[in-house]
């Protein structure tokens, strides 16, 4: 049982459903044409399917390692590293002056997904460079980026992002990390930071470490936060690596999953670090790139969902048991297609979700509008959070279709479950999400989701003359929905949180109701997935809206202290 | 963080939610009175919080090895067993003539839940031998019984259960195993077993495997299936151990959890064994301990969500990031305040549907009566499949509330959540639980349901002077799933199969309800988690009724190979 890159369905989701066509019609992205999308993907594809995919478990029964200082990688992941970066493909957004594609994310999101499904551990890493990229691009000055920017982009160096101390997780704004100016214009950074991705490897070439530190005249709290760049090796005047800096990796940490990819304690004594951006300007460079950062941790999200699917279907497609009411392998019981059909449903609809965001970034990114921008910026904790969520929910339900052999890990398929566990939480756990969405996102007034509303809407009027029943739940649920969203945006800050994860659940849903109709036309299958969705799923949204309108009061009626037994 | 077994919250349901009083009145349990229920609750209790809960992460470190043909226990197991079993817990409910106390099933589930909770893996072991005792002492001969009951009560020798085969698993029907008969009478019993749990140890003493093989002239299929007790070490004449049987463990499983519990494949190749019941009512034989075995299993769904909800809590009272809006750590955050009374309100739901259904057991056992054991066949299915997934949704959103600590393994939190994994699968993965629910046990039109339902109503009728809101959503909700049982026990079978699992959980959350609503007088901590549970929780029942109604053409109308991309 092994992944194949499901570069069909991503045609079809941006051909049919979130109109990838206005990217291309933009200037910026005119290179990106049907050939070469087809291309892209076609050979993404080739990658991931042929050289990635047989990874995959490596990292089980030889997962990183710490020793004498240095990680040493599952077998294979430096040569498979090195296809990536050979490809191209880290730089396949980046600026075409310093040797990158300059594509829109919305491929790049594909490519992501492909990667991640093949091998999830190992595509973390070019993830963080990809994100790092973008921040030098936006911030670093000239010289940086000349000297950094190509060799990030050909992959000869690699990136990691230095945000979490152990006293400031969520809250940033608690590091301690201090940058001290030296004459010569740069800074020693100090400080020790965890939950490190891909400090260390085997891979060879620089590391460049992104790192969030305080100044001395830096303000407590996050606006006395500084961005600086911190090399493991100190680069020389013609680009070669010279002496090591103060940076090393302490220890890496023992996880529930992505045995692949090495988690780091940093310590930094006094390491040569160079600023990006304004002086106590950090996080407002770290929000520049966090729209693709989130991004990117929805395909993971998807990728996990669409490689135990793919597994859970194989599998239920192979296995005899009991007497099936259609064929003769369990996919015949009703609880069993009943569980394949949720999840090819609750895929393609989060995927759906995550490419819709994706082209509202490139045309953010290509338009430079406050609409484009706001739109991105309302999709992103969405997209986030759902594609996560179906992330576990999807893996969950490969792992039960397994039945008993769901359990040993040698069939592979209880990793997907254990490596998707992690996307729910870093890079903003899925209810600090929420937060987002309900308090700044929701400022507008309710502006973009009425907006995306009345699209779905659209979409079911449009539909309804050919699925009058679907169109009708549909529209029904985004009317729900739409009440809600008048709710929250007249309810204190308070009670609009107290509802934050149903409410963005349920704005999911809806989306990706929206999604299934418009891919109803396409064919019986697709025709049936959504009368399943609509059907089945969706009505959930009744009551995730009545949790998300419950209010605050309940929550705090009583001290958390009560709570104990 | 270690774990603390719910003593208070034990006494509080069976005194004022299930009805302990009711067993406690019948002849067969008058010994149980409340002294010796307080007794017995506090005793258990100090062995799992001093002796047990310790050993819950050794298995991490040290998990079960195989080794020249034996398995090698954590360090500390063949103590903490021998602990358990010179406590006299592992024949807590058994036949007292042959050593064991007589209690209630109630009890033993309180002990089994607070066992489990200390450590899942260890406690998996007199599980197994409790479900063997009481097929002894339902189908074997006096000789058999005279043998091996009192060892197996005393914990002197463990037990297994051994159905499942490679081609074998749900459809235990499909089974290979043979019995030769002997001339003395005795079998002999060639095949191969999977999953077989603690079918090898060093804790001394025999293993006792119940084993389901064909008789020659058995039939195809589970009516030509026969139970054989078949012991890892003759028994003498004087009861001593003689020569080792032809029974031997191949090679134990790498699992996603229960690290401390050795899941073997088991092969006799013409190992002697007895006959426990009629030859060819094997099936009937197992289907006598099944109820018991299930609520075993849900035992230890509820036990994981009890586990790791008390260090959910104890690190959200600790942790501090960001301003809170009550407090100073995250508990006073309102999505972190959300999940943590999540979880305790489908805690306390869980286990007040576990303890009604071992009080309809007990009652079933005292009194004999048709209503009380076809109550007790009715909630089965519900116990088993909403306690372990109850197990599964609170372990993940422990592992949310530790963010990013909680995918770090020596937190220990993620192992609740790896280890209940497996009790949705085993025992009848939970899809065949609602298969059975929708099936045999609607079979009688569904007046076990409707009485339950009726009950529930009643529950809000006596609230409604006290809680008329609270009151008028749950009898709603009630009346929905009245409306849907009668959809179900008119629709085809194949429609109610399409339903089954929204169904069941639609019944489990409406019972959940009553429970917290009856709840809700003792105090404020009660009553705020009632009405979460109502008004947060209790709609998810409109979106799971349409998603159980929908019927089973929606599955149908394409191949499951169309689902492939």
């Amino acid at each position: 049982m092994t992944y194949k890159s499901p570069v069909a369905e991503f045609r079809f989701l941006l051909d049919e459903i979130v109109n990838f066509e206005a990217v291309a019609k933009t200037d910026r992205f005119a290179h990106a044409t049907p050939d070469t999308v087809q291309q892209i993907l076609t050979e993404a594809a080739r990658l991931c399917d042929k050289t990635l995919a047989p990874l995959q478990t490596v990292s089980e029964s030889d997962p990183c390692r710490f020793e004498n200082g240095a990680v040493v990688t599952p077998k294979g992941y430096p040569e498979a590293y090195r296809a990536i970066a050979d490809g191209g493909w880290i730089g396949m957004c980046a600026d075409p002056e310093y040797g990158g594609m300059g594509l829109p994310i919305t491929l790049g999101t594909c490519v992501n997904e492909m990667m991640g499904g093949a091998c999830m551990s190992l595509q973390l890493n070019p993830l963080m460079a990809e994100g790092q990229i973008e921040a030098l691009e936006a911030h670093a000055s000239d010289e940086l980026k000349a000297t950094y920017l190509p060799k990030l982009i050909s992959g000869e160096w690699t990136a990691t992002m230095n945000l979490t101390e152990p006293q400031a997780g969520s809250d940033v704004g608690a590091l301690r990390t201090t940058a001290k100016p030296l004459d010569d214009g740069s800074f020693e950074i100090t400080g020790t930071k965890i939950f490190i991705t891909w400090a260390e490897h085997d891979f060879g070439g620089n590391i460049c470490h992104l790192v969030l530190a305080r100044l001395p005249d830096g303000v407590p709290g996050t606006k006395g936060i500084s961005l600086f760049l911190v090399p493991k090796f100190l680069v020389k005047g013609d680009g070669s690596l010279g002496d090591r800096n103060g940076v090393r990796v302490v220890s890496i940490e023992h996880k529930m999953g992505i045995h692949g990819s090495p988690t780091a304690v940093v310590e930094y004594t006094g390491a040569k670090g160079w600023l990006v951006g304004a002086p106590h300007a950090g996080m407002k460079a770290m929000f520049t790139m966090m729209n693709n950062a989130r991004l990117g941790v929805a395909t993971q999200g998807v990728s996990q969902a669409e490689a135990a699917f793919q597994k859970a279907l194989a599998y239920a497609l192979d296995r005899k048991q009991g007497r099936p009411h259609d064929g003769d392998t369990i996919a015949g019981h009703a609880d069993v297609r009943r569980m394949l059909m949720t999840m090819r449903a609750e895929t393609f609809a989060a995927r759906a979700i995550m490419l819709h965001c994706a082209v509202a970034s490139d045309l953010a990114e290509a338009t430079g509008t406050d609409e484009a921008k706001a739109r991105v910026a309302f999709l992103t904790p969405i997209t986030k959070t759902w594609a996560t969520e179906v992330g576990m929910r999807v893996t969950e339900m490969a792992v039960q279709t397994f039945g008993g052999m769901g359990y040993i890990e040698e069939t592979g398929i209880a990793q997907h479950s254990r490596d998707v566990r992690i996307t729910a939480i870093y890079e903003g756990t899925n209810g600090i999400q929420a937060m987002d969405l309900v308090g700044r996102k929701l400022a507008d007034g309710g502006e973009v989701a009425m907006t995306i509303i009345e699209e779905v809407q659209n979409c079911a009027e449009i539909a309804r003359a050919r699925e009058p029943e679907l169109a009708q739940k549909l529209w029904d649920a985004a009317e729900a929905l739409r009440e809600a969203t008048d709710w929250m945006v007249q309810a204190e800050m308070l009670d609009r949180q107290a509802g934050a994860i149903p409410y963005l659940y349920a704005f999911a849903r809806v989306m990706g109701g929206g999604a299934h109709l418009r891919a109803s036309k396409a064919d019986a299958t697709r025709r049936a997935l959504a009368a399943f969705y609509i059907n089945r799923l969706l009505p959930e949204v009744t009551g995730l809206l009545a949790h998300a309108r419950a209010g605050s009061s309940g929550l705090y009626g009583l001290k958390a202290e009560d709570l104990a037994m």
